[in-house]
C-alpha cells in the first residue's frame, strides 16, 4: 500500500466527521427560508479548502448564493483540472417520510443518511479530502488543480453560468472532474460520458378571479383544473411520444454500439421493478429501459395543485391550477426551441375564460463526451485502483446542465465519476451515501490526480462532441 | 304594518346579534379539528330553540355530528311544515384570501362577511327566528312546524339521511321549507323548483413507492401525475361532453316552456363574466350559459394535487397523484350508474406501475317540482310580502341531496326560498350575506307560515316528481 493510501486509510474516521459536518447544514437553495444555511455551508466549504498548504482560497459573491473557489500553484509541463461540485441541496420534502430527519445525518448498515448525502456533497468531498491528504502527505499536487464549488446547481445554476462565461481565463483547463452521478450497480463503477439535458417548465392557469361553488357556477365556468388537465395529458401520446411540435426534430439517435453496449450491461429489470415497489414499466415504445432513461427524452410533470387539498370533499370551482413538469433533453435538441413547441402546444388548447402563465425555469442541452480519450483511460485506471474493479461506460439519465457550459466555454473534456448508487433516494426521502463508497471515492481520486498527470493530455487535444 | 311586522322591525339589531353569535363558532364539519365547534353550534341553535314557548327541542346524538330537532303542537286542521337547515359550513380555505377573518363576522356595505354567512346560517336563522316572533306576539303559530337542523350538510348529510329514513312518522308533513339557495338577482326574489344532484369522488394513483429523481428514472417508470392528467382529460371532451359510458342515458331534456322562461329572465351574460373577472364562458355545446349551470350535467375537477408544489424547480418524479372531482348530476341520472360508468372509463386507461383507488364521497340525484302547486303559490305570496315583489320561478345547479331524501321518504313537496345572492362567495373566500335580504326573508318566514295555513294543503295532495 503506497504512503497515501495508507494515510487515507489512517483518516478514515476524520472524512466521515467532515462529511457529517457538512450534512448538518440545511443548505437548502431553492428556498429563501434557507438563504442563512446556504452561506453557512459555502463558509464551511472555503474554510476546509484553506487547509491546503498551496491552495488560494476565495469566496466570490454571486447576485445569488457564492462560489467558493481555490486554485494549486501551475505545474510545468503537467495538465491543469477543474474540480466542480455544489455544496447546495434539493428540499427535503416531504419531510414526514424520513425514518431520521433530512439534516441529521444518521448511520445505517453502512451508509449515511441525509439530504444531500450522495447529491452532491458526500461526491464533491471526496476530491477535496483527497486534494487536501496529497498535499498533506507529497506535500505538492503533480499537476495544477482549480477547484469550483457553487451553491446554486439545484435552482439552475445561472450565477455560475455567467461566472464560466465571464471567467474563461482564469477557470482554463484541460479537463473538468465531477462527481455527481451514480455507479453502475453496487460493485460496478462507471465512467459517465453522456448526460440529459432539461428544460423545465411551470404552467399556471387562472380562471375566475376566486374560487366558486361547483354547483351553482359548475358548467357555466371554465374550470382551470379540468383545462389544466387537458394541457398536461396533450403532451405525450399513448405510446409514450412527445407531442411538442418539432421536439424529436434534433433528437440524436442511439448509435448500434451504444445499443449492443448498453444490452450487455448486468441490468436486472425484475430487481429494478421490485426495488422501485411497481408491477410494470412503461415509456417511449420501441426502446429497452435502459435507453429510455439514458438517451431518450421524456417528459415528466413534477408538481401539480389546484383547488382543495383536505380532508373530506370540498365542491370548490377552483381559480386557479397549476403544474411543473419537465423534459429531459438529449443531443442535439434545443431548450429554447423546446420551449417556442410548447407554446404552439399549448396556445390552441387554452379556452375562453383561462389565462396562461408559462415560466421557463431553466434549461440545458444534453452532452456526450467520446468514448476513446486518454483522460477517460486515466480514469478507467484510478477508479479501478480505488475500487478494485475496471469501470463501465455509461450515459446518466439526469440533468448537470453546467457540464455543457464547461464544455463549450472552456473547450474541454468531462470527466463523470460517479461514486453513487442507483437507490441512494437521490431528490427523494432518506437521501443516503454508502460510506465504503466515500472512502473508495477518495482513493480513486488521490489516484486520478497521478494518473492524470501522466496521461500527457494538453488543453490543444480536449474538447467536446 | 302587522303587529308581527312591527314587531321584526323593532327586534331587528337583536337579529342581527344572533346571527353574529351564529358565525362566530368555526363549525367545519369536514375537519376533525373543528369537531368541539361544531357540537357547540349545535348547542347554540338548540338553546335559541328552547326561548319558543311552544316548542320542544331535542338534541339528536348521530355517529357524526348531532340534529338539533323542535316541533310545535299540531293544529286541527291545519298543514304541518318541516323546516330544515343546517348549522355547519365548509372549510375557510385558502385563509389568505379573505379580507377579514372567516370566523370573526364583519359588515361591509350592508352584509355581513363570513364563513357560513349564507351557506346557511343566515339563511336557516331567518325561519328560526320568524318561528320565535310569532310565538312571541301570536302564543302561538298557525300551523304545526317541526324543525330538524344538521351538521353534516357539508359531508354529505348521511347521518340525517339515515335518520329521516328511520323516523318518517315523527317527522311526517305536507311540505318541507328549505333556504339554503339563491334569489335570480338582488331584488328578484326566487322559488327554485328544481336542483341539480351530484355524484362526488377522489382518485387516487400510486406509482413507484416513493418520490423519485426525474432525471435518473424518467422515462423508465411510470409517472402517476402525467396518469392523472389523462384520467382527467378523458372526463370530457373538446365539446363539453361528459364521456363516462352511459353518462347521458337517463339525463330528463328541459322542457320547452324550460328553455323559453330561463331565456326571459334577466340574466346578463356581460356583467356575469366581469363579475367572475373572465373573458368568456365553456361548457356543453348547444345550451345557453343559465341551461348549462341549473339543468344540464357537468364534470369539475375540484382539487388536485402531486409532487413538488413549492416555490422553485424540484426536478421529482412523483409516487403519488390525486384529484377530487364531481359530476353535478340532473334528473333522472343515478348517481351509482355513474360510479360503474366511471370505472369503466378510467380502468382501460391505467398502464403498468400504477395502481389505483377511487373513492366514492357521496351522491343525490337531481330534482324537479311541479311549478304549479297550492304551497308554490303560498310561497310566492309569502315572499311578495317580504321582499316587495312577486319571486321568479327557476333551477337551481347546487346540490342539497337532502331534498331527494325528504321528497322519496316524507313523500311531500320540497319549498326552496333562497335569500342569497349569487355573488355571495359561497364554498370561497369573503362569503357573504345581506342583511338586508337576511331581513326580509325572516318577513317572508313570518308570512309563509299564516299563507300555508291557509292554502289547503294536506298530505294527500303532496308529492315531487
Amino acid at each position: 500500500m503506497s504512503q497515501l493510501d495508507s494515510h487515507l486509510e489512517e483518516n478514515a474516521s476524520r472524512h466521515e466527521e467532515r462529511l457529517m459536518e457538512l450534512l448538518r447544514i440545511a443548505s437548502v437553495s431553492a428556498d429563501s427560508a434557507h438563504a442563512g444555511d446556504v452561506q453557512r455551508a459555502a463558509d464551511w466549504v472555503a474554510a476546509l479548502l484553506s487547509e491546503g498548504t498551496q491552495l488560494q482560497v476565495e469566496t466570490i459573491p454571486t447576485a445569488g448564493h457564492p462560489l467558493v473557489y481555490a486554485e494549486s500553484p501551475a505545474v510545468e509541463g503537467k495538465p491543469v483540472v477543474l474540480i466542480y461540485g455544489h455544496y447546495d441541496v434539493q428540499p427535503p420534502d416531504p419531510l414526514d417520510e424520513w425514518l431520521t430527519p433530512p439534516f441529521e445525518p444518521t448511520v445505517r448498515n453502512g451508509a449515511v443518511y441525509a439530504r444531500g448525502a450522495t447529491d452532491d456533497k458526500g461526491q464533491m468531498l471526496t476530491h477535496l479530502l483527497s486534494t487536501l491528504a496529497v498535499l498533506e502527505v507529497e506535500g505538492e499536487l503533480p499537476l495544477q488543480l482549480k477547484i469550483l464549488i457553487e451553491g446554486e446547481e439545484e435552482v439552475g445554476s445561472e450565477n455560475l453560468e455567467k461566472y464560466v462565461a465571464e471567467n474563461q481565463d482564469k477557470l482554463a483547463c484541460d479537463c473538468v472532474v465531477i462527481s455527481d452521478s451514480s455507479q453502475f450497480a453496487p460493485g460496478v463503477p462507471a465512467v459517465t460520458y453522456g448526460l440529459r439535458g432539461i428544460a423545465y417548465y411551470e404552467v399556471r392557469l387562472q380562471g375566475p378571479k376566486q374560487d366558486l361553488h361547483s354547483g351553482t357556477f359548475g358548467g357555466g365556468v371554465t374550470n382551470p383544473a379540468n383545462t389544466l388537465a387537458k394541457l398536461l395529458a396533450a403532451l405525450v401520446d399513448g405510446e409514450g411520444r412527445i407531442q411538442v411540435p418539432g421536439f424529436y426534430d434534433d433528437v440524436a439517435e442511439l448509435t448500434e454500439r451504444e445499443r449492443e453496449e448498453f444490452a450487455g450491461l448486468p441490468f436486472d429489470e425484475a430487481k429494478f421493478k421490485k426495488q422501485l415497489g411497481v408491477d410494470g414499466l412503461t415509456g417511449e415504445a420501441g426502446y429497452s429501459t435502459l435507453e429510455r432513461r439514458w438517451a431518450r427524452p421524456t417528459c415528466d410533470i413534477n408538481g401539480l395543485w389546484s383547488g382543495y387539498q383536505g380532508e373530506g370533499a370540498k365542491t370548490v370551482l377552483p381559480a386557479k391550477a397549476g403544474a411543473k413538469f419537465s423534459f429531459r433533453l438529449v443531443p442535439d435538441q434545443d431548450p429554447a426551441k423546446v420551449t417556442a413547441g410548447l407554446r404552439q402546444l399549448f396556445e390552441p388548447l387554452l379556452p375562453p375564460g383561462i389565462e396562461m402563465e408559462l415560466i421557463d425555469f431553466h434549461g440545458a442541452p444534453g452532452v456526450v463526451f467520446p468514448l476513446e480519450s486518454p483522460a477517460m483511460e486515466a480514469a478507467a485506471t484510478a477508479i479501478e485502483h480505488g475500487f478494485g474493479s475496471r469501470p463501465v461506460f455509461i450515459r446518466e439519465g439526469g440533468s448537470i446542465p453546467i457540464v455543457n457550459r464547461f464544455a463549450k466555454e472552456l473547450n474541454c473534456e468531462v470527466l463523470l465519476l460517479g461514486w453513487g448508487l442507483d437507490d441512494d433516494n437521490t431528490h427523494s426521502p432518506n437521501e443516503k451515501f454508502n460510506l465504503g463508497d466515500f472512502h473508495r471515492g477518495i482513493r480513486s481520486s488521490a489516484a486520478l490526480w497521478q494518473q492524470l498527470s501522466e496521461c500527457g493530455i494538453r488543453s490543444a487535444e480536449c474538447g467536446a462532441t
